[in-house]
């Protein structure tokens, strides 16, 4: 089976990702990571930066698994293959692959090539030929292969044996515009084999997900013979993106029972999922399947007696298999079950405290039922389970605080905060200034705390999220507010707090991501990393 | 065709998602809306805000297209169907039709349920005769129905049957682990359906997204007969999500040719799922299928020309049939023609303006791109275009504001607010207190204005809601408020601020909600109440 990923070329169209080359050698070096047999880098000769990129890859990129591919496209119509300075520049960048682009649909032939059908499967040849000639294995894109194969599967069927016959190791069969349903790929398919009557393992798959079943249609297509998957990580790509090559591969492994990456790598897929995302700069969805960091998580609750008993009859696979971990939620269903569990999870065990259990248990109901939510925000529910421990988890004691938000005559908007804190027994008052009421107050604790606890200095605030409940009440309902903070080492932490009034409510978030991040440098916490 | 939604049920699963009463009855409206045949709204009798849900329901929901479900599970191990407090709960909910979650799966009865097989059995068919002895209609999920099948056919099969021959109108089949493949899917129906000896059509399909296969899970059940699916909005739902009911709705009547929706539903498929998506407070995700912003983004170039010839050959149905639009904009509005057509919705006839049109397009993305949105921010798009057009929208010219709020030494949490505005020529200072540091702006600009507009007692803030964009940078990220606002009338309208500052976002908010309501009540403009 051939893992063919084009996170670096097709990927790379999704709206918003802009990658530098620096960018594009660590993306690579992440793919051959987990253990893809292809990379295709981009189009040299046609896109600067990617004929950097192979340029660079050359001296800088030593991958253990994957060979890299340059993506083009056929010989320009009227122009001999040797002559033609698009296939030249494919040459240049000396990769061991090429994978070329093909009009398949002969409306898109007519119409947006503006040439005619004889001189199309011409041109598939003498580019496929040429650069056979030159040492290269060839990959062929048929675009628009299944939309053309529907209007006439006859000219759509010629263009993929042109390419097979002139030496195309594999043709990839393109659902370009992603309208297809598994039933049709696979009906599609099987007519293909039937025509031409060669083995479907001469074909690849190339799927979008515009009907939301690109990895699906994918998958089909393997159980139709075919043994090659295009995709690309986290199924980036144009409009609803392309088949998302983890779900693609661990579907292949785990479902169907195919060895299609090396050993050891499988396991590094959540963390390379994460990785290319931070990369990108597109915030890792926590619901994807198989990497989210939501993707195991189960609000405990009725299962959680069950989930206690047996993990298995919960998770579809081992998480872990996946680099992935079971995460369980504690939310308004919670019950002693699921907070115990919560708890081990957290490295605290109260299966030998029941009056603790129960006083955790209590109180948890009681905040959630007035707005509190410990869902997001394990920091602040491992807080609350040592004071209820008898722990003192706050580092200091609150005396008062004072914001002041000024629209001014001159139309400055600035913000203030001044904090009055007992910390070891000391007084302390520190003001500062702003670009918000919060951000104020942040800036005033840290001031007050840092001379005392000097590892807050490495806290950064990565995420503020601000959620008004019981939205009919307007501007005096409960607002909760969950703090993400993240250390120097990029371990993360989520503390939540709730108040009518937004300000109260971030300090308590705030109060709790500090309190929390004090404990977590002394290292006597297991802070968990998002990665 | 059954289209069941439990967006409001299993889609409230989501990690994140709190709905208050009001919230799920504007969901039920707008699912309505979009067509789908019933809607489970939760679990009354055990989930107090869902039994308070379908009591408001009774008196405050007209639905045109769905039936309210009820969703429960079967009676307790020993005890009697009739004296069971949970099956009670879902009679006293009143709805026509209940929907009943059953162990399919001889592991779960055994080890999570704790019951022998013959006694789930029992429970079953107990709970379905009690419930139809009470003129409901009553369909059954059969919960790990797959996982169950494919360890133990026999038991499982015996679990279906007997919720068949106890009247279950449906047997859903549940995919609650969400491992399954579409392949596998259609394998499991076909042994069932000959194992049972019945139609297919008497089963459903409940699919999860764990493989990101759920809609395509959801289509090979279809085509394998089954004639119920279930999903929820955008694929909201525990772990990786539940399947999403647009991709499957839209795949079943665009690609299968089935009708499964009323005339014209179709069309409010994008306008739905982002209005779902605001009210859950979940960012819309621009590449869904269908419906995403992205969905049918192009990008210019090469295809442009030829798109522009033939839109056909790129997109795989016309954006137009699911209510999305193929020139891709942040949000719905930024381009001349909408934009025009949109003024003409609010009365304001642009055609003949071509200077104005082109400055209201530049302002709106000028302020789209610094976060602003006006997708549901209707009053204040009307207040930039009546500026444009020279008027002057705003009652009052404002020279400052300060707010304070306080964390006294006794625990209080205090907020004051003093504004300094010009009105109709006359120096108004107006000093107030509020629950919050908004409230608290809220209450001293309606004091200070109240004299010369008495309209704006009549005024009630009866929405706030605060999104945090570009949410990496923390507190110093933008901040967006949306502030809905209903007069005596119960008329509504939204308005919107952005500012890094969260009180002077509000600030700006709250002053075009007051400035609209001062002409609103002049009764010169068309308030369009949003329900």
């Amino acid at each position: 089976m051939q893992i063919f990923d084009t996170t670096l070329r097709d990927g790379a169209q999704r709206e918003g990702i802009t990658y530098s080359v620096a960018d594009k050698l660590a993306v690579a070096r992440l793919l051959d990571q987990f253990g893809v047999g292809f990379i295709e880098g981009g189009w040299p000769g046609a896109v600067p930066k990617d004929t950097e990129f192979f340029e660079r890859a050359r001296t800088e990129l030593e991958l253990q698994n994957a060979l890299l591919v340059a993506f083009g496209s056929t010989r320009k119509a009227g122009v001999a293959a040797a002559d033609d300075a698009q296939l030249a520049g494919l040459l240049a960048a000396q990769t061991p692959v090429v994978c070329l682009v093909a009009k398949s649909d002969v409306r898109h032939v007519e119409r947006a090539l503006r040439t005619t059908r004889e001189e199309n499967l011409a041109m598939v040849a003498d580019s496929v030929n040429h650069l056979r000639a030159h040492g290269r294995r060839v990959f062929v894109d048929c675009e628009h292969f299944f939309d053309g194969f529907r209007f006439d599967p006859e000219y759509t069927a010629s263009v993929v044996r042109t390419a097979l016959d002139a030496g195309a190791e594999r043709v990839v069969l393109c659902d370009t515009n992603g309208g297809m349903l598994p039933s049709q790929v696979s009906k599609a398919i099987a007519e293909l084999v039937e025509r031409l009557g060669v083995s479907p393992e001469s074909f690849g798959m190339h799927a979008q997900n515009d009907t939301a079943c690109a990895v699906a249609n994918t998958i089909a297509a393997v159980e139709a013979g075919v043994r090659h998957v295009q995709g690309t990580a986290n199924g980036y790509g144009e409009r609803p993106g392309n088949a998302d090559i983890f779900a693609v591969v661990a579907n292949l492994q785990l479902k169907l029972g195919m060895t299609v990456l090396p050993d050891g790598c499988l396991e590094q897929m959540a963390h390379v999922s994460h990785a290319i995302a931070e990369i990108a700069n597109i915030a890792p969805d926590s619901h994807q399947a198989y990497v989210g960091s939501a993707a195991f998580a189960h609000k405990a609750g009725l299962h959680a007696s069950a989930i206690k008993v047996d993990p298995a009859l919960y998770n579809h696979v081992d998480p872990a298999v996946v680099g992935n971990d079971m995460t369980i939620l504690v939310t308004e269903m919670a019950g002693r079950a699921s907070i115990e569990l919560k708890s081990r999870e957290l490295g605290l065990d109260l299966a030998g405290l029941p009056d603790t259990l129960s006083k955790v248990t209590h109180r948890v109901k009681e905040l959630e039922a007035a707005g509190w939510s410990f869902e997001a925000a394990d920091a602040s529910f491992e807080l609350l389970v040592r004071q209820s421990l008898g722990e003192q988890t706050t580092p200091f004691t609150l005396e008062s605080y004072r914001v002041i938000v000024e629209h001014r005559e001159d139309g400055a908007v600035v913000s203030e905060a001044t904090v009055k804190l007992r910390v070891r027994g000391e007084r302390v008052i520190a003001t500062a200034e702003g670009n918000g009421p919060v951000n104020a107050l942040d800036q005033a604790l840290r001031q007050a705390l840092e001379r005392h606890f000097p590892q807050l200095t490495g806290l950064e605030l990565a995420d503020y999220k601000v959620r008004i409940l019981a939205g009919s009440h307007g501007t005096d309902a409960v607002t909760r507010v969950l703090v993400e903070t993240v250390d120097t080492d990029g371990r993360d932490w989520t503390t939540v707090g709730v108040h009518e009034n937004v300000v109260e409510a971030s300090w308590r978030a705030l109060v709790d991501a500090l309190a929390y991040g004090v404990a977590a440098a002394g290292g006597d916490r297991k802070v968990r990393s998002r990665r």
